[in-house]
Formats: structure tokens, C-alpha cells, sequence
């Protein structure tokens, strides 16, 4: 028999009732029922009931172990009674009657307790993540983690891409971010840098040929915690292809990511045709570039009911500025005075002046718009509001006016919260659209100046000729998002591979040539001898696999993250250097000043 | 049709003749044929040949392309004729008769040619790498490489391992060479190390409870450049598994790389069952631990032969010393004086006093064995070792005497060099073994004291008893290395996963609890808690690449290497850091002084 085990903790079942087994695991729990003993043994891949009693051989050592002792089992395989049987646990039917046992490690008094998961506090559990891990919630998410990526991996190489590892020590990128340094010993003075993430690196593999390029990509970002980041490191697939249109890019992961979704999504719906929203179309619908589509509000412009109308505020708003509109986010179900009151206070809450409604009710036979809004517009124009959004009896309708550049964001909010609040959200579909025709630049109002809108790197629509000619914050690019559920999943762009549009695209935001030479030498270079149309994306692997496990803290899914004050608790790090490494590094530290 | 391509350059043949297809790709060469103009045109997946006359719409753009400009080309397929036929190209029935040509993107002068692959230097290759990877032998180990580590990958899966990513960022680590430190901007004076090996984190994760782990892993460490190491990062097949005996990772991992070995192999033969030679035998066999078993040279003792003989300088050596044994290199034919000469003077040159050796002649009936050692032994003892290692007419046999553990590793090389001077070596296989059972300790001459053999990390053989009693040199570790054709591929341990036996251990090497705790902080504080018997191994990627693909220089198969002076010229990395970036940093550089 083998040394450790005959079958993993997940294995056994009523068809090996009578066998002679040997088990290895951690003692889940411990039971004693009056000298019988109730060992439930854990593995990697499940549990298994061990009994010994005491005419059990080794009862002496079974009495000794404790919780996440690591021990050896051999016994004999037995049904259980049918009203011991547990229906929940595949190996319920059975258990083992324990003959010899070997205590393989024993443990410590725990810091952090395995069986059952009660809450506990982030720096224990950080600094024990060997034994936090071991708890079911985290554990299965992890294992879900590594075979989300695993399906990823086989998506992208069934697709026909091959996988590159691009370099990790490299140099300072300007993607925007910081980056975290490595000094050179063999260099004094100079420093590599993380990558921030492999965008210089795969286009260059375009140049040099490899059609499709993806990776499973560590990113550093010496960034500040926040709660939706972890500090330091994180992953995503990164994907390059060359010879591409951005339709392409979207036909070729549509199909992989879509299998990804299903794979995991026990049996939760997931888009097959990711819907193309504009981006232009998602903010007058949605209010948000990264639309929950599970929320069925699409608001409408409905600033002609508004117009010279008896409700002073909007008609004024809009008879002073042309740009000036007014929303409606319709609320089906929301018909009451006191939702309508509430959603008009969490907008002050958000430091709106209010949110103007309209509700609908029957009185007797005639179905009547309520509130003040309605009684200073007066009925046929409320009619006619309702009919545009297809409301009735029991819905609602909240309205926002003004610059719709100023407020969309707090329109997608109020869409939000309604669809909420209302639970006419589906929470259990993953929606999944491509947000696509992003601008190109975007207007910098701190410093007054035009601004790249996402990425230098992209390719504005239209050619040179759109380029030299129109109004630059009209200009789109081809670059587009993925979002599912209202996150962004992906971003990713057709790239400018045009060594002269990109001068041009660096000049309308007052950088030159020699600026993009020195934040982008490689490529610019490279982009000189040859270089083939190609576009990519990248999807964010941390956010996936949080929607599809269903975690709301990124360290629920993190095998061995840092805590938010960037420290790793387990390994302690960062860490001093000793003189010596910083002799050979050629650096001096210069501490703040502590005050006293 | 599609904006770039309806084929790649390497789909059309003969079956496609009289269809419009549009391709898109590098143009690889241009040849003029008077006024008619042939054009091979390249993209990641072959070439395909364009031709346009006079009578093409788009002659006047093909006159203008030169080599590696990209281009689209739209035009009919048509068949060649049989003799310009090239059969050594999936194409090469065809050709393309262009009607519209698009220049995608123009190319500057080529600093490095691509068509032909000539020589050139490496710093030019290395500066413009995006141009190299074109280069066909370049581009096609690439694409193998990355095809051996997706069948890696899909091998690990399909036995049960997950792939769990461990952190970049990390502590300090002990494996014993030189850290990459990246400073910390959080923690003023405190720095992250990036890891050398997942050594202690895979460790962890087995005291996690994930049973089977393994992971493409990038390791780092800051070594001064060699002909055999690319400075900077490499990548390592890192294995772990829980509840493992050694042959449970030695009968995992066989049949994994075995099929790795045979899908890239190109129908070479591979060793199926790996023999498992213990590390004593494996020195006295073949001088080394890293055996070339495609050498079918097996050394053997033959002291006694020696013992009281007329070979003076063998007899006294042998009456000295009682460790003093004679080792035969058996040289099948190797029997000419010219041979056993040039081994002599190589010998020599290898700062040996000599080497001695007897060869094999018929002389009329009789088979004479001939050289200064033969005439000193005499015919009988001449005989007897003949007898012995098996050789006859034609062959030779050297000698090596003294104490073996300081003669054995000269003893291999003269092996090693006699079986490819006599072309005993069979190249065209892959011949793999594990060896087994190394020293748990060494002496170190230089310090006089006991240090651990490999790593600390190991398990000793004989449990806690054999420790207490046995002299430490004699004990052995299970602790192993896979070997390929004279080259170690992998290397592994089961682990000590005791945390008394583990400060046992140290104590011999003359370091105390307190310096376990601080050098593997994380894993013996985890050891404490519940740590199931575990082992692994680790297999260098690099290695088994440059053996699959035929490789002698690890730029032959590397992305982007930095060059032997650990700078990437590509990206211009290390390089300085700005003034802002070191004060955030909370650094000073200390740079060293300039001579004059």
C-alpha cells in the first residue's frame, strides 16, 4: 500500500464498502460521543468520516489529535446507517473504522480557526494565509481561480494564439502609472522597471511577426490601496493580434470569454452576442461607460416636453444653454410618493439639489401623473412623458437637466440605485457588452488643455485626413471596453502603428516628437521598419474571477496577498537591506525625518 | 472580403488555383526578372510568391516595395508551371498574380537583414530584436518554445495540478544567490526582493492543503553574466505535491516530460522509463552527476589488477592510501597508439600528469594488449582487465588512480571526451535518467566545516534515528536530478517538513534555531501548524528548449535577453531614474568614484 494513501478524502463510496483503505489529511473536527470517536479527515478534494472506538487498535492515538493535526489513517470502509447518512457530502454513505493511525504533524495551538470559517481579523488571517487558506470559502476559490485561468489559457491556444512571456525586468513605461524600480548592481545609478503592463512588448512581437500573442501577464503598479486594488502585482490576459480590425479582435474573444463565463457560471445565463454599444449611446442610455445591463432602465432624452413647459427650473435650464437636456430614468414599479421621496434624498445625499419625478396612479379610472413636477407641466404634457417611456399605473419616472457632459454620471447613478432598490435587477446572468467608438482625446479642464482620453497608443478613426481636419474632442478612437454586469473587464484598442500619426496625435496634447521618442523609443523605432496593422485588449483576470465566484474583496480570491498598507504579513516584506546589499546596489537610503 | 487577408502566406495551394484571395504580410524579397517582378511574401505562418508584369493594374506600387515593407496584396491564384515548381514550400505550387497592392507600412534602411539570416553582430540583433525575431530560425524556436511550454502546461492539467501564480513581490530569500531588491515607497528604507525560486511559497501552499501544484515560473537573481546564464530572469516548471514519496514525483513527472520530449523531438528516440541511478553509482559509472548516457562508456574499478603489480606508480598509490582505488575507462575502438596518445596530451592539458591506458591488437592469432602500463602489469593482468571491461582487437582503456572523490570528475571528462572522439555518442536521441540519493552534507575544504550539500530545504534519508547516529557525511537526502544527454533538466526534493528535524539539520551546519527562523521565517513557523509530507521538483525551461531545439546560446531561443552586459538594448533598460522618482523612493544613489 502506499505510503500516504490508498484514495484522497473525496473518494470513497458505498461501492467500496468492506475494502482495507489508507486516508492522509487534517483533522477537520474532532467528535466524541461518549468514547466514540468522530474524526472528519480533510483533504484537497473533500472529507471522509473516520470512527474509532475503543476497541479500535489505535484509539489511544486517536484520542491525542486536534484540529489540523496532519495525520495518517488505515481502516476499514463501512456504510453508515441510513439516518447517518450525509446527502451533501459524496462520501456521506460511508465512514472508516479506524485500525492503525500516524500522527504525520502535528499543530501548534491555532491562531486562526479552520473548521466552521468565523469571521476573523485581515492581519491574522494574512499572516497565517497557510492556514487561512485551508478554510473551504477560500479555498474553493483559489482552486475556481486557477481553472478559470486554465480555460482562459486553452481558449486562447485553441484560437491559434501561442503564449510569449515578455520580459519583467524592463524599463520605466509611461502607460501613467508608477512604476516600481530595480536598481542595477552591475550598472551603478541606473534602474529596470516593472512593467506596468506588456503593452510596448507584445506590439513589438506584432513588428517582429507573431500574429497572435497572448499572456497570462503579471502588472506592477506602485500605486496607493485602495479598496478595488491590491497593492503591487495582478494579472491579466493579454492579448495582441496583427492583420485585425477591431471586429476581428471582438469575434475572437466574444466566443473564448463567453466559454469562460459558461464554464463557471454554474448554470447562470451568459450573453453569446455581446451587444456593440457606442460609447456615445451607452452615456445617453446608461450614464455609464460600464453599464449593468441585468438593469432593464434605458433613460431617454425628453427634453421637448420640458421646453417653454410650466416647470420653470428645466424650462429655463434649457432655454439658457443649447447644450442643455433634459433626462428621464424611468422606474417600472417605482410608483410610490415614498420611493420617489427617498430616491429624492439619497440624491441630496450625493449632493444633488434633488431629483425631480413623476409617479402614475389610478385614480377611479383614469390613470393620474403625481407630484410637482407633473402639476407644473400639466397633464397633456405628463402624458405624453409617460407614453414616450411605455410607463403605467405603479411606475415612475426621475428627471435630470442640464449639461449632459455635468450630470450623466449622476443620471447612471440614479439608474442604478432605482434598479436596485426595486430588485429589477437580475443578479444571477452575466451580461456582457463591448463599449466601443471611445473618444480619442478628451478636454483637460484643471489645465485647460486636450488631453489623451484612454491611451496614446490607439488609433483615431478616420485616418490623417479626419485627423487634420475635424474639431479634436469630436475625434474617436478604435478602442473599446468589455463590461459585464457594470464592470469593466477589458480595454483594448486598435493600435496607431503609423510612426507620423502618432507625431500628429501627440502634437494636439503639446507633446513633440522628441517626446514620443523618449517615452516610447522602442516602438517608434520599431514602428519604422515594417510594421503590420494590429490592435489587442487586455482582460482584467483579478475582476473576472471575482464576478464569476461571486467575491467582493479582491484578497477572497489573492492566494498570498498584501495587506492595504502594502506589507506581505506571512513573509514580511518589505523588509531592510543589509549595508551590504546597498553597497553593492550603490544606494543610500534617505529616511524621512521623524518628528518627535 | 477582409480588410487585411482572406489566407495566410502559408495556405493556398494548388486546390485554390483561379480564385482572388487577398493576402498581407512582410515582403521578404524582391527579385526583378526583366520588367516581370517576383515578390515572396512573408507572414508568421509561411510564404507565398506574388508576381506582377507590366499588365498589373498595381505594377507601379510593386516596383516601389522593398524588403520588409508590409503590404496587401489582392490577386488571382494561379498554378506555377511544373518547372519553377518548389516543393520544398507548402506554396510552392502556386503563386499569386497581384491586381491591387496596398503599402501598409514602408521600411526604413534595414540595419539587419532578414531574407538569408546572415551573421551579423549582437549588439545590432539585440538593439533591433523586433527585426530579428523575423529571421526564420529565430522565429521558429520562439514558436517552439512556446508550443514545449503549452504541452508542459496541458501535461501538468491533465495529471491533476493546478497552476497557482505566487507572488513577485516578495521577502528576501535564502536560496543563496544574490537578490533583485525593489525598494518600497510606502515603507521608507525597506525594500521587496523578487523571488530566486517559488521555493517557500509552493511549500506553503502544500501546508495550504493544495495538494498539487506547479507553475511556468519566472525566477531572478542578480548573478554577474556567464556564457550559459542570460542575466536577470529565467523560467523554472516548478512542481509540488503532498502526500508524495519521491517515487511518486519521479513515476508523475516521467511520463509528463517524456511526452513533452517526443511531441518536440522531430522523431528522435526518447527514454521512456528513466533509469533512477543513485548519485554514488552514478560517479563511479560515469565520473559525473550529470551522466551523458547517450556515451555507452561505463567506467569500472580495477584496483585490484593494480594491487602488488610491476605498474609502480598504480601499486604505491594503491598501498598508501586505503581510499586509493584505479578506475578503467573502457574506450571501444580507441585502440591505436595516435588515440590513446591525443587523449594523453589532452590529459595533459587538462593539468593532469598524464593519463595512463592500455589498447588491444591482434598480432597474428594472439590478442596483444600494448603501452608502457601492459609491459609493466604483464600479459595476465593485461588479460584479466581486458576480461573485465569486455574489449577486444581494436580497443582501448584508460586509467585514473588515487582517492576518487578527487579524480572522479577528471576520470568523466576523459569519458566524456573519449566517446565523442571515437563517435561512440549517438546525437540523435534524447537519453533521460533521474539521479537519485545525494549526500545530505558536503565538506567544504575552505571553510573545514560541514555545509549542506544542495538545499536545506531536503529531506534525510534514515528519519530522526539516522540523524542522531550516522556521520553526517554519509548521510544521504532524498534528493534527486532528471538529466538529459549530460545536462541536468531538473532538480527536486522531498521536503523536511519537521521543524525539529529541520533545526537538527542546521545545528550540523553550525547555524541555530534563531537563524532558521530568520532565513525561512514563513515556512517554519507554517511547519508548526500542520504540514503534510511533501516534495517536488523543479525543470529548468531554458534547458530543455535549447536540447529540443538544437540550440548551443541561450539568445537562440530567448524573446528579448538582455545582452552579456545585463542591459536590454531594445528598451534602452537600466537607466536612470529621475530625481523625483529616487526622493519618493526615499534614495540617495551612491555611485563610485570615477579614476581618472
Amino acid at each position: 500500500m502506499h505510503r500516504y494513501r490508498s484514495h484522497t478524502c473525496a473518494q470513497l463510496t458505498k461501492a467500496d464498502v468492506g475494502q482495507t483503505v489508507r486516508l492522509s489529511g487534517w483533522v477537520h473536527r474532532v467528535r466524541d460521543h461518549g468514547g466514540l470517536l468522530f474524526i472528519d479527515m480533510r483533504d484537497h478534494y473533500g472529507l471522509t468520516q473516520i470512527v474509532a472506538d475503543p476497541d479500535s487498535p489505535c484509539f489511544k492515538i486517536a484520542e491525542t489529535v486536534r484540529g489540523e493535526w496532519v495525520i495518517r489513517v488505515d481502516g476499514e470502509v463501512k456504510a453508515r446507517t441510513p439516518e447517518t447518512v450525509n446527502a451533501n457530502l459524496p462520501t456521506g454513505e460511508i465512514e472508516i473504522f479506524a485500525v492503525d493511525m500516524e500522527v504525520l504533524s502535528a499543530s501548534k495551538e491555532l491562531p486562526l480557526p479552520v473548521f466552521g470559517e468565523p469571521e476573523y481579523p485581515e492581519d491574522i488571517r494574512l499572516k497565517y494565509r497557510f492556514i487561512d487558506l485551508r478554510r473551504e470559502t477560500l479555498h474553493r476559490n483559489i482552486v475556481k481561480r486557477t481553472k478559470i485561468i486554465t480555460a482562459m489559457r486553452n481558449g486562447m491556444t485553441e484560437a491559434g494564439f501561442g503564449e510569449y512571456a515578455t520580459p519583467i525586468l524592463t524599463a520605466s513605461s509611461p502607460e501613467g502609472a508608477r512604476d516600481f524600480l530595480v536598481p542595477s548592481r552591475i550598472h551603478p545609478g541606473k534602474f529596470f522597471a516593472l512593467p506596468q503592463a506588456p503593452q510596448q512588448y507584445k506590439q513589438l512581437l506584432m513588428v517582429a511577426g507573431f500574429d497572435r500573442y497572448f499572456q497570462i501577464a503579471p502588472c506592477f503598479r506602485d500605486e496607493d490601496p485602495r479598496a478595488d486594488r491590491l497593492p503591487g502585482e495582478f494579472y491579466q490576459l493579454d492579448v495582441e493580434m496583427s492583420f485585425a480590425t477591431q471586429e476581428d479582435i471582438w469575434e475572437t474573444m466574444e466566443p473564448i470569454m463567453t466559454s469562460v463565463f459558461e464554464q463557471f457560471a454554474d448554470g447562470k445565463p451568459v450573453t453569446k452576442n455581446w451587444p456593440r454599444i457606442p460609447y456615445d449611446v451607452a452615456i445617453r442610455k446608461y450614464g455609464s461607460d460600464k453599464p449593468d445591463l441585468r438593469n432593464p432602465i434605458i433613460m431617454e432624452e425628453v427634453s421637448d416636453h420640458f421646453r417653454g413647459s410650466g416647470f420653470k427650473v428645466f424650462a429655463n435650464i434649457l432655454a439658457n444653454d443649447p447644450k442643455a437636456e433634459v433626462w428621464a430614468i424611468p422606474a417600472k414599479t417605482g410608483g410610490s410618493r415614498a420611493f420617489c421621496d427617498r430616491m429624492n434624498s439619497w440624491a441630496q445625499g450625493e449632493g444633488q439639489p434633488g431629483l425631480g419625478y413623476i409617479f402614475w396612479r389610478k385614480e377611479g379610472d383614469k390613470l393620474e401623473g403625481a407630484g410637482p413636477i407633473a402639476k407644473n407641466i400639466g397633464e397633456e404634457r405628463t402624458e405624453a412623458i409617460r407614453q414616450q417611456l411605455g410607463l403605467g399605473d405603479g411606475d415612475a419616472c426621475f428627471f435630470a437637466a442640464g449639461d449632459p457632459k455635468k450630470f450623466a454620471s449622476f443620471a447612471g447613478a440614479a439608474r442604478t440605485r432605482a434598479g436596485e432598490e426595486l430588485n429589477l435587477v437580475d443578479r444571477d446572468r452575466f451580461e456582457l457588452c463591448w463599449i466601443v467608438d471611445f473618444p480619442f482625446y478628451e478636454w483637460n479642464e484643471d489645465e485647460k488643455k486636450i488631453d489623451f482620453a484612454h491611451n496614446p497608443f490607439s488609433m483615431p478613426q478616420g485616418g490623417i485626413e479626419a485627423f487634420d481636419s475635424a474639431d479634436p474632442l469630436t475625434l474617436k478612437a478604435y478602442q473599446y471596453d468589455a463590461v459585464c454586469n457594470g464592470f469593466e473587464i477589458a480595454s483594448g484598442s486598435i493600435r496607431n502603428q503609423s510612426p507620423d500619426l502618432m507625431v500628429k496625435a501627440f502634437e494636439k496634447v503639446g507633446l513633440s516628437k522628441d517626446d514620443v521618442e523618449e517615452r516610447f523609443g522602442g516602438l517608434y523605432r520599431a514602428f519604422q521598419y515594417g510594421a503590420p496593422p494590429h490592435g489587442g485588449c487586455a482582460f482584467g483576470i483579478d475582476r473576472v474571477v471575482m464576478l464569476l465566484v461571486g467575491a467582493k474583496n479582491l484578497r477572497e480570491i489573492s492566494l498570498f496577498p498584501m495587506n492595504q498598507q502594502a506589507q506581505d504579513l506571512l513573509m514580511n516584506a518589505p523588509a531592510e537591506a543589509t549595508p551590504a546589499q546597498l553597497r553593492e546596489l550603490h544606494l543610500r537610503t534617505a529616511l524621512p525625518k521623524k518628528e518627535d
